[in-house]
């Protein structure tokens, strides 16, 4: 094998890798510029892109080339994703589209009609497959186990239950001794903010961080997102609303973070089995759910919600929009983007009770794959835990159970990623930290590179290269440790809602 | 085979017609969204998908598959594709591939410097190799045939050589006679014409002529364009200039006929073979550039510069242009939209003398691939022509030989089409004057849709069923025949200029 005659490995690769790619484009398309019409033809050119990757990746003749690239990396990855991909029949992944498209839409009318019943019945079939899938994936403990390992390699309950009983522990309390405090203001973030003024700010503070428009681009659509085609184009997506600013602005900073990771991809790894996740799951490049949310919280909440921040940036959103603003002082403006209050719907919550939002899905769909609870039982238990955790009476299904798309889509196991960013995000944070002395000096003076490239050297460039453990063990020296992150929130939210000294806790 | 399980010819037609259909969604976003950084990858990406159809189209099983399908009049446009596909080597494909991308690069460094001889090696080896693939393909008489054949099949230089001659000889008097007239006012168009509002017009221009933008959208790119992924995706761009009115206004109504072709297929052809070309050259479902071309002419020229239209709308485009157009009556717009003015730029030419441009290229480009004209040579010829026809001398070769990207893409061939392209249209439009007695009142109205069902009905919804000649013969009653053209010529400029009779050019 020579330098300048890429491999048949490195070719197959490049193949598989192009065509998930592709299928991105098609996503991207279809989410921000499809004509509605176009829906139906799109789903099949999608399907056929997705049979194609998924018939290369599982050619024989690649596994026979990755057996041969000895040397190479990505191979052991190629052999670990084709062994995986085998062990799901085909007719289960193809069940699973199908009731996919069917749930999906039968969701949105029990949603719109507040009907669970109408959803029920179609949601104990996706329970049976994604519990069939389970058990063809393979697990040691718990069937929940093999499908949280298609979102984050390597994390099960036994790690993830303590972890998450411990947040509870901390998060519960300090939202019941913030409640007792004034709350803030936040109607000035209700005045109206038009879009382009909006969209002007966003894509600056983003490009302020080191997004790259020339390899990116900023679009609309009604669920923000980032995804991206290599490296190389990597677009984000937001949604400007005209009376409420912070919806269109932290979800770009959020999106951001997520663009920051791609784009700071080794561009060796580009059209590579470590830039790509060859059993389809993933729109990213990175290593996991996790390790991209939580470099979408750090760049939107760790620094975009921070004090020093909008010390340096809240004139310039003051001169954006001077009518709206003049009489917000900046103790003001950051006490409203960060107010603490407990809310039904979890894409609205703060950052505090978003935690508990996550924590009440993942127990409700662990109980679910495990057999311990009853699909008829889950909208009575949902909402005991919702007036447990959060102190709220669910007024109905479509802002309790029903809310989320994620169950619809046969999206089980994913939802853990969320929070398990948020911790990970407090611990490469720290690691920063104690990297760059200088850090806090940097930040406060807008100057985000050092601290972007920290986290390219340590995180972005490997791509898929380590398993998040890994990654995390090498950037930080342990694995996952939500202590940093406790830290944080106690020492945040003391400080905003003048608490008293929050030691327990954390 | 029953009805509800597709054939495997279907399904595998149905794979091949996505991955086109996924070619053109690469396509569009690359003109149209992708940031610059995009393009490198993105080749490879394209070149993945293109090498997949070609795959798939000569898989063996293919064929097979074709042959089993008797009953499928697509199956015998299949087998003649594969055929084609088969008879070019795959090292001449990818040779091609090669040298457009560098000849391309080379091109637009010798136009931006108008130096010929910089681009003149290259040019040299894009003629080799299309004589190549000329011959690869098969001709009887003249390898420019081959190449023709591949965007106008069944049309050779036997039927197009006597056709030309027949057009020059009416266009060069008539022009002449023309330019005996005073000249109209044109400046009326290059005032500032805000873009916002240009794109307001032409949008709804369009959907008066039965766009169907649930089913397609209006973008920007550099050069105007229009593509489909299937009938139900079919997108136009334009490009708007503020100090020039005409360029988007009919590059939008020229677009709008290709995108009412596209939308006007028969649904049942979606994700067939005759909704595509196999051999992967047309980003089109329709018979044939040219049939394609007389669809944008038609409705560009014959409709959209048409005194009946103006009379309808041009009270509407005073209403989006008040200040613009506030001292411009109808007639003096009407003679400033068709004003014949000889001009150095193929791409700025007006509906009389765009053919003379066209039929010096087709001129050239036959004897270069002929072996009659040299590469050395060309500039000298080149020039020698536009002074016969045009009476302009060309001062430099940015303006002259350079000026189009064809040559360099490696395009020989389509140059023919647009003029084919006008002689068809004036044949659809007569053989639809006699069908629909009231058609000139309906336009008089504003009626756009007995015309747009009258040529969905002949020519949109049959694809790719039939050949050029065919859906000709089946809607005309004739063959390619200029004299309704020439006709529609001689008595539009002989009503603008007051010109005397022109019996003898028609």
């Amino acid at each position: 094998m020579t330098d300048s005659a890429p491999s048949d490995f490195a070719r197959r690769s490049a193949e598989i890798n192009d065509l998930l790619c592709v299928l991105n484009v098609l996503t991207w398309d279809a989410r921000t510029q499809m004509p509605p019409g176009g829906s139906a033809t799109r789903g099949g050119q999608m399907a056929t892109i997705s049979a194609l990757a998924r018939e290369r990746t599982l050619d024989p003749a690649f596994e026979e080339a990755a057996r041969a690239a000895d040397g190479d990396p990505a191979a052991a990855q190629a052999l670990e994703a084709i062994a995986a991909l085998r062990r799901v029949p085909e007719a289960l992944t193809r069940d699973l589209a199908t009731l996919k498209t069917e749930a999906q839409e039968v969701w949105a009318r029990a949603r719109a009609a507040s009907d669970y019943a109408v959803f029920a019945p179609l949601l104990g079939r996706m329970v049976d497959l994604n519990r069939h899938l389970a058990d063809a994936l393979g697990y040691a403990d718990h069937p929940y186990d093999a499908l949280l390992n298609l979102y984050e390699p390597g994390l099960t309950l036994r790690t993830l239950s303590p972890l998450f009983e411990r947040l509870r522990a901390h998060h519960v309390p300090l939202l019941r001794q913030i409640q007792t405090r004034p709350e803030p203001r936040t109607d000035i973030l209700r005045r109206h903010y038009p879009a382009a003024a909006q969209k002007a700010f966003s894509l600056a503070a983003a490009q302020r961080f080191g997004y790259d428009t020339l390899r990116g681009r900023l679009d609309e659509s009604a669920h923000p997102f980032e995804i991206s085609f290599t490296r190389n184009d990597v677009r984000i997506t937001t949604r400007f609303q005209e009376n409420f600013l912070s919806g269109a602005l932290f979800g770009t900073l959020h999106e951001t973070g997520h663009a920051l990771y791609e784009q700071g991809i080794d561009p060796g790894l580009t059209r590579t089995v470590l830039a790509s996740d060859l059993t389809g799951l993933y729109a990213v490049g990175g290593a996991s759910y996790g390790t991209h949310e939580s470099q979408s919280r750090l760049w939107e909440n760790r620094i975009g919600r921070s004090r020093a921040y909008w010390e340096r940036h809240y004139a310039a959103l003051q001169g954006a929009f001077p009518e709206q603003l003049a009489d917000v002082d900046l103790d003001t403006f950051h006490r409203a983007v960060n107010a603490v209050r407990p809310s039904l719907i979890r894409v609205e919550a703060d950052e505090l009770t978003y935690d508990l939002h996550i924590m009440l899905r993942v127990e409700l769909e662990r109980a679910l794959i495990g057999g311990e609870l009853d699909v008829a039982d889950l909208p009575a238990a949902w909402n005991a835990r919702v007036k447990a955790d959060l102190g709220l009476d669910v007024p109905d299904d479509a802002r309790g159970v029903l809310q989320d798309i994620h169950w619809s889509s046969g999206l089980f196991g994913s939802f853990p990623t969320y929070t398990v960013g948020n911790v990970m995000a407090s611990q490469f944070y720290d690691a920063a930290h104690a990297a760059l002395p200088d850090l806090e000096a940097q930040l406060a003076a807008g100057e985000y590179a050092p601290l972007r490239e920290w986290l390219t050297e340590h995180i972005y460039r490997h791509g898929r290269t380590f398993t998040p453990h890994e990654l995390l063990v090498r950037a930080t020296g342990r694995g996952l440790d939500p202590q940093p992150y406790l830290r944080y929130l106690t020492d945040k939210f003391t400080g905003l809602y003048d608490l008293a000294p929050q030691e327990s806790h954390a």
